[in-house]
């Protein structure tokens, strides 16, 4: 077993290279093999924010989601089709760590907050050595650029993905301090809906590619199409405790 | 205006030093003026954390708290006390800033959630430049620690200080799917029962300076004494989708 290797699972930090932490520098510069998750056609977006910092002798390994199209969460197929996917993607890792490679796994923001890394985490920690670099999350990319504390003394904050019903949406929402929506793309139109409903549109921020060298920042009463990418997010600061 | 300095918000993260960002270490290592908060008698964490980071030539600025022996939140003497604290803290940066020196001021984990700094960024951002740095969160080095992804899929995420009230801590507990309880210390044992309340105790990890050299990762329901220091969190893990 001690000539296996270890695999890194490495958070990135949400897009400014120069948000990787030390240690994620160091543990994507050391490793032979660098894996990252990417859909089919794209580079993926882990593999581009450390280009600058990767050394010029390793192998490559990128994991490539075999949904492009989405399927509907609700289908089995769905579920099916990912569960394949991880397992070939875990074994195509325990191969390099079997050869006494350690494999660094890129991960966007923090590995283990909503993180595709943490799929593999689970089917290759019991076999391997594994070590995870904590990194700054997404959000905490988007309140910085947005300049906006998001909780003071006692606020509760509620992180929701967008994936949710409106309903329950605007419930959650409704019912908390502080909130942050993830996860919007196509669900953008249903999450604006459940602020309005849970009238904190005049409150919300909107934060597209945070800590990104084309990041927007804008109050989401201002905006005004349906558009939102993939790396985009709600805020709702909070209004606690301020002495 | 354009002579006056810069006013950095640098996050350190939760404890370890490697895990500051690399742009962390960089407004640390070039700002000549350092500053953080402390307590009477204290060093302060955050000092400790860029110790081995920062060059020789510098001024060292600690803002020390005058809250020592803690008066209740509800008391106003408390918030009266604080507001002049953060007022002077707010002159001492503004005479650096004035006098054109960039300040760095040290914050643990991300400067922008619960944060002292938040303090004084409201009261010098119409007076100054200012710049953030987000850093990894102090609950992001402990489910690092722990080992254990904190969401998964759909699920929700509560964050809740400790210092909220027992009942309201129990009835948000059982309607989330993850949490993050912060501000233990003396709150610890109205948390934890609170925990047992809402059915959590044999789910919830207790983590204690988390990321720091004297790192403790246990259950909670192992946890047999009523102590827990400022520095320490308890984590309930999501369930959600795991295909
Ligand atoms: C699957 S989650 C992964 C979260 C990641 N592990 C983290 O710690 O931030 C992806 C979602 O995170 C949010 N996100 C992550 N980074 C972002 C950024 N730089 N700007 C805006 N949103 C971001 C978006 O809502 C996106 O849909
Ligand atoms: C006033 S809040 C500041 C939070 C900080 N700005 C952050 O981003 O983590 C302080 C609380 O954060 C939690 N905390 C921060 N760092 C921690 C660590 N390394 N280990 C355990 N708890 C930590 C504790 O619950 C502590 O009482």
């Amino acid at each position: 077993m001690s000539a296996t290797g270890t695999l890194h699972g490495v958070g990135l930090g949400p897009g400014d290279p120069e948000l990787l932490t030390v240690k994620a520098v160091k543990a994507v510069q050391s490793a032979p093999v660098i894996a990252w998750f990417c859909k089919k056609g794209r580079r993926g977006h882990a593999r581009t924010i450390v280009d600058g910092w990767l050394k010029p002798e390793r192998i490559e390994a990128p994991l490539v989601y075999p949904v492009t199209v989405e399927i509907p969460f609700a289908d089995p197929e769905y579920n099916n089709s990912l569960a394949a996917f991880y397992a070939g993607a875990a074994e195509t890792l325990a191969a390099h760590l079997e050869a006494g490679r350690d494999v660094a796994l890129l991960c966007e923001g923090d590995p283990l907050f909503y993180g595709s890394f943490m799929h593999l985490y689970v089917r290759l920690k019991d076999r391997f050595r594994v070590s995870i670099v904590p990194g700054v999350t997404g959000m905490s990319g988007c309140w910085t650029a947005a300049g906006a504390p998001i909780t003071w003394g006692d606020d509760i904050l509620t992180v929701l993905p967008g994936t949710l019903p409106r309903e329950q949406l605007a419930a959650r929402l409704a019912a908390t301090d502080a909130a942050v929506v993830m996860k919007l793309g196509r669900n953008f139109p249903k999450v604006r809906a459940a602020l309005a409903e849970a009238g904190l549109l005049e409150r919300a921020i909107y934060v597209e590619r945070g800590a990104m060298a084309d990041e927007k920042v804008m109050r989401l009463a201002d905006k005004i199409d349906d558009e939102a990418p993939y790396f985009s997010i709600i805020l709702v600061p909070g209004q606690g405790r301020r002495p």
